[in-house]
């Protein structure tokens, strides 16, 4: 067998397809954020405005957090040397899950290298540990979660997106002494809807399920306390796990899960993916740490970022550009076709320095291509005049599609 | 169904047996290694001396990586922001991908989260998307691997422990046309003997299998410019695949694998634990970078970890205590039960301020519970006698078994 050629075979297969996905070259500069450098020029790196980041509050440029990181790289250097059990459990590991534990009302929390492992080894422990434990599984749900239940082999039944009434129905056939474990996400960072969780909480009280709830695009976002979307809602009692990263709205760089002393310990204690690496280097942790702490008192962030983002919907309806309605944050325009939406990012990219990187399958479904806008609270009105300025032009010139 | 009651039970299984694992709670400090402060006492923070870090050389607290780490982190900020494909490309990652092809002499290399993940995506990716594959696996493979042939759901077959007859017998009884992969790590890292890496290829060669070997415990360390055993024994074209850490010699954080450019594309491409995730925090690559670079052209560190690596053994033997004779830096002294091999390390500790993790199942079979020490180039004569006369007092109060 050609192995190679049949890696590029399957390679040409996505070009043809439009799907290929060519990597934008960036260099973020703290301080200039949401403006970065792009490398993909040739010549000089060409100053752009970002458009598509998960740094969602910029807390990866706050003063807070690289002060923390800068100490300590200083203080402690640069990784945790060994896996947790084995010499690489730091005293910034302990104050961050105890800080990520409080910070959902929870016994205890466990800290993963990233929040796809976190969804993936918790997922994959639990769901193959319980004895043939059955899987509710929202239709939408992430790929970390999606390879973490397909790793632990159990039974999987995937339910209507954000439904109730089918997840209810569901656990209705299956035998009462059964484990059972629903897991769904609070943001759905696509569309940006929002699940309705306290109704889920509900059904799978009803049935002895245990709830499982990723808010990686929750957390640090939306609470009092940056708790997620169960601590605006006051759910957080009634998850049985709350999962998020630190990548994101926290701005640094890995994941955990929050539940009883027990869930975490058993996790802990069974998960190959939580022992068998490397833990997170310190300065990730303290970074996180800063960030989580800052953002549990500071509430002008959160505030700011909801205020642009109802900005940016209300100059994209005003503009009739066709955007998916969303609840939350993040703003996609839907384009539909892979190689169209990928031609306005180049187009934007290229003509008006602005980058969003198109979304296409198997991220979103096809015939669903995107735009997908995240405005973070430092997209002044400046930026949000270029890029609807940018936006006209390309769909005037385009012929592209409107809103109804 | 009580799950929480579910979790305790197995917990005190765990204990019972005596590999219930404690997390020691340490505080490694830049510029002290193998130094570092044990939180573990209630009150201050005590002075201990690390035996079991796997920063092997002491590169994470190397000046050029913290330096590198520090202008990293005021320069970019923490976190990488998006996914590799939506914003979260950094130029540094781009860079560190380049360096890590060019140290293994292979025309592409692709960064990953995590060894751990690096292993699981890499294998997972291969060996479900190469149509029928079988997985030909040594007995004593990572539990990365194991779990990323598991996910793959392709076929496997165990060969036993570095045994290239063993592999040929079972690649020459399956079917010429199916694709094969053998996986197998160089240094194994908990008895620190060495695969016969040339044989493997030769036979992996004559069935028409890709390579795909692990040098996490040796990146860094062996060969003249740290391409590993590969690179010391002039092999690194043999391989499809050669996968390494960025976390222990290296002494940072992160994976990757380099191989073809047809191969890098098709994982980067294919696979979801690369894709799906926020990218490596740019001041982890940029740590990595300096440290990678410093490994290429600096041999000194590699001089004195094998120095102190050949006197710790010298002295093991001269004591009479029943070190397994490892081909490598990794000295491990076999105690062969669970809880008398945590009863040493808690003597070590409490008593020596010396920490050495016990590992027991399933980190090794049991019967084969050990203490594993690695010395590193800056463990110096002073550390010896200390280990030395520490050993030597808990040898005799205990009564344990000496060498034959
Ligand atoms: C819903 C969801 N869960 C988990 C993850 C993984 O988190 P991380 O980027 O920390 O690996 C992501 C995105 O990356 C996500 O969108
Ligand atoms: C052989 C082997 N491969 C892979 C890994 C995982 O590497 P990392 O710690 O970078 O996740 C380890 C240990 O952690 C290992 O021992």
């Amino acid at each position: 067998m050609d192995y190679d050629a049949f890696f590029e075979q399957r390679l040409r297969a996505l070009k043809a397809e439009g799907r290929y996905r060519v990597f934008a070259e960036l260099e973020r500069r703290a301080g200039s954020f949401p403006g970065a450098l792009s490398h993909d020029g040739g010549d000089a790196p060409r100053p752009i405005t970002v458009w598509c980041s998960n740094d969602y509050l910029g807390m990866g440029q706050h003063p807070a957090v690289i002060e923390a990181m800068q100490q300590a790289v200083a203080r402690y250097g640069a990784g945790a040397g060994g896996t947790r059990n084995i010499s690489g459990t730091h005293h910034l590991h302990v104050l961050l899950e105890r800080e990520l534990a409080e910070l959902h009302g929870k016994e205890g929390a466990l800290l993963f290298t990233s929040g796809y492992v976190s969804n993936w080894a918790s997922l994959g422990t639990l769901a193959s540990q319980l004895p043939d434990c059955v899987v509710l599984s929202d239709e939408k749900n992430h790929a970390s979660m999606i390879e973490g239940i397909r790793h632990s082999r159990a039974e999987k039944q995937v339910f209507r997106h954000n439904d109730p009434e089918d997840l209810d129905r569901r656990l209705a056939a299956l035998a009462p002494e059964r484990p059972k474990l629903v897991a769904f996400e609070s943001v759905y960072s696509m569309d940006g809807d929002v699940a309705p969780i306290g109704e889920i909480c509900d059904v799978a009280d009803r049935h002895g399920a245990m709830t499982y709830l990723d808010e990686v695009h929750a957390v640090g976002l939306y609470g009092p306390r940056g708790g997620g979307i169960a601590e605006r809602e006051g759910l957080m009692d009634r998850l049985t796990v709350i999962e998020g990263t630190l990548a994101k709205a926290f701005g640094v760089m890995g994941g955990y899960i929050a539940g009883s002393a027990a869930l975490v310990d058993f996790v802990r204690s069974y998960s190959s993916g939580f022992i068998f690496t490397t833990s997170l280097a310190p300065v990730l942790a303290a970074g996180a740490l800063a960030s989580v702490r800052h953002l549990k008192t500071s509430d002008a962030e959160r505030r700011q970022h909801q205020a642009n983002a109802a900005e940016l919907k209300r100059r994209f309806r005003a503009a009739g550009l066709p955007m998916i309605e969303s609840e939350s944050h993040i703003v996609p325009l839907l384009i539909g076709e892979a190689r169209l939406c990928k031609a306005v990012s180049d187009a934007l990219l290229e003509r008006f320095a602005i980058y969003v990187q198109p979304i296409n399958y198997p991220t979103v479904a096809r015939g669903t291509e995107r735009l997908r806008f995240t405005p973070s609270p430092l997209h002044g009105p400046q930026e949000m005049d270029e890029l609807l300025f940018a936006l006209e032009t390309i769909w005037s010139e385009l012929g592209l599609r409107r809103a109804a």
